[in-house]
């Protein structure tokens, strides 16, 4: 169903970017990847997003204005774009905005720009889709039924099973629960869910590194629960059968480890993925050691999609400040899970 | 009340280091901290254990016969030895003792070292406790009442409040809570804990840097609950109040920070002290930085206590593979914290 190249160029899929919240750095980021040249040599990324915001960050931040803009009306019926383009939305208007600030209507735009682009996916008139942050609030505020991207894809997606997956060079983590509470992660593990997570995670590491990958999964509990010592036996009840129900599949897979042990130097050389249980147990070392370089991709969907692993960044938005390392390498990581490209580093 | 040098000779204070599980890596490192010379130029080390498991461990891992032991008894009535010795509790008979396995012997014979230890420090006899690692099942299957070592110190000297932390010079971090599960952990922190941690380590911080201290306190919930979406707004109900009331009180503390924010580079410099809402927040980059070179101190005793802050690594006990710097380090921490002595790096 997906088209991986409807330029007619070999090896240079069509990447959607999702323009983020309007008040925070998604724009500015959107524009970069727009003007970056060098990206475009890998793929051909089309923005979602509004024409009007895009113009407006341009002339504040001194960034080259977007070179084409496409109405949603003319991606309809034709989205076969030849050069980077903005596909105009119009969710919102761009002298309305105020940045930095959490707004219900921007909340609704951001919303828009990615029911949009995963509908594009779906069609498959674009290979992936790369999303620039958004701001939970503001997503609360519209009234959007998600906590965050995962979510929205998995829903219009309409994926039986999905997970978030942190991918950098130096580490990967995946996840079996994410924005919920502390309180409300034990109560969300289930034998069948970390099974899941870690099928999901050796299926994407298997296309990634093109060999069977070893997958470490992390307990719950400190000391992963010292024998059923602190907590509730989690890793007795539900972890560690999920995990022999893995290697029964023919699955590398190690644990449940201590957490405090599984990300120490030594630990990492010999693991190519690690599945955590919650959201901080993974982003803690991943964030340590891939600031602004990580991405974040959500396994189990029937498109690829990438995201930065940053948020919006609302202190320094609509500035020009903002390090766009991170969108350009969930460009490019979009574009290889579509087309086999090399991602390079970018630093 | 404490004795800061019994032996006589200025700066040296007497350091008891317990044992530790005589199954576990615990016997060997006491050796090697009584065989360390430059140790010794900076403390005096005297180890509360058994000397018939030690005399074993040495022979097995051809390390140094202790040059000196003195009974219980004769320790009770002179406790002002002029070299390193072993204190011998005669808790286990080192003939018996299985190494790398979890025994209830064993258990009972390492809380005998660290409760005859305390007695010690609480008598004023040596100036600090340094201990080597218990194992907390062996511990469990003993029957003694308490989890680990944090809670048996607060416990035996009466402390009304303490607090775990693990100190480095790369990275420091107190715990709200600690071996507990994490289905337990929300309901275990309020409002009073949080500024209790928060004052007992900007205390322990002025002493150790002679300044006052910057302390950042990490939220609960992934991205700090994000204003009350995540979790049960515990940051807005207990932390945020208990960090305005430490700021009342003159302290420079900021947060509650998203916890996967707190601990990247450029926030590490900025920053003296990580309060931890639980044990794998602040475990995770502790060990990631200061693998094998970290301290763990109890705050809040009216004795000195350090530790390693690893386990009895049952997985190469008795081998003499085990690296003791974690050992030299609480012991030279312990001295540092009794008379002011400089630690040194022993990488």
């Amino acid at each position: 169903m997906k088209n991986k190249n409807l330029t007619g160029e070999p090896g240079r899929p069509i990447i959607a970017i999702t323009m983020g919240d309007p008040a925070g750095i998604g724009p500015e980021l959107a524009l970069r990847a727009l003007a970056k040249t060098d990206l475009q040599e890998e793929c051909l990324p089309v923005v979602f997003g509004d024409a009007s915001v895009l113009s407006r960050v341009a002339e504040i931040c001194r960034l080259p204005q977007p070179k084409q803009v496409i109405s949603l009306a003319d991606w309809k019926t034709n989205p076969q774009p030849q050069t980077a383009a903005v596909i105009d939305c119009e969710a919102i208007d761009g002298a309305g905005v105020k940045p930095r600030q959490v707004a219900e209507a921007c909340g609704r735009a951001a919303y828009t720009y990615i029911e949009t682009a995963i509908h594009a996916a779906l069609r498959g008139e674009v290979s992936a889709v790369a999303t620039a942050p958004i701001h939970k609030e503001a997503l609360h505020l519209a009234q959007v039924p998600f906590p965050g991207h995962t979510e929205i894809f998995a829903s219009l997606t309409k994926a039986k099973r999905a997970c978030m997956m942190l991918a950098s060079d130096e580490i990967t983590t995946s996840f079996v629960t994410t924005h919920i509470g502390i309180a409300d992660v034990p109560t969300r593990i289930t034998q069948e869910r970390v099974l899941e997570v870690i099928e999901l995670t050796a299926d994407a590491m298997q296309r990634l590194r093109g060999v069977s990958p070893k997958i470490a999964v992390c307990g719950l509990n400190p000391h992963a629960g010292e024998h059923g010592l602190f907590g509730r036996q989690e890793e007795e009840r539900l972890i560690a059968p999920a995990i022999i129900a893995a290697q029964e599949k023919g699955l590398t897979v190690e644990g449940p480890l201590p957490p405090d042990a599984a990300f120490v130097t030594n630990k990492r050389k010999t693991v190519d993925a690690f599945v955590c249980m919650y959201h901080d147990q993974g982003h803690i070392p991943f964030k340590m050691l891939a600031f602004d370089v990580g991405v974040n991709i959500t396994l189990g969907l029937p498109i690829i999609r990438t995201s930065v692993d940053h948020g919006t960044a609302f202190d320094i938005a609509w500035t020009g400040q903002a390090t766009p390392t991170s969108l350009f390498q969930a460009v490019r990581w979009g574009a290889r899970l579509a087309g086999g490209v090399t991602v390079q580093d970018d630093k």
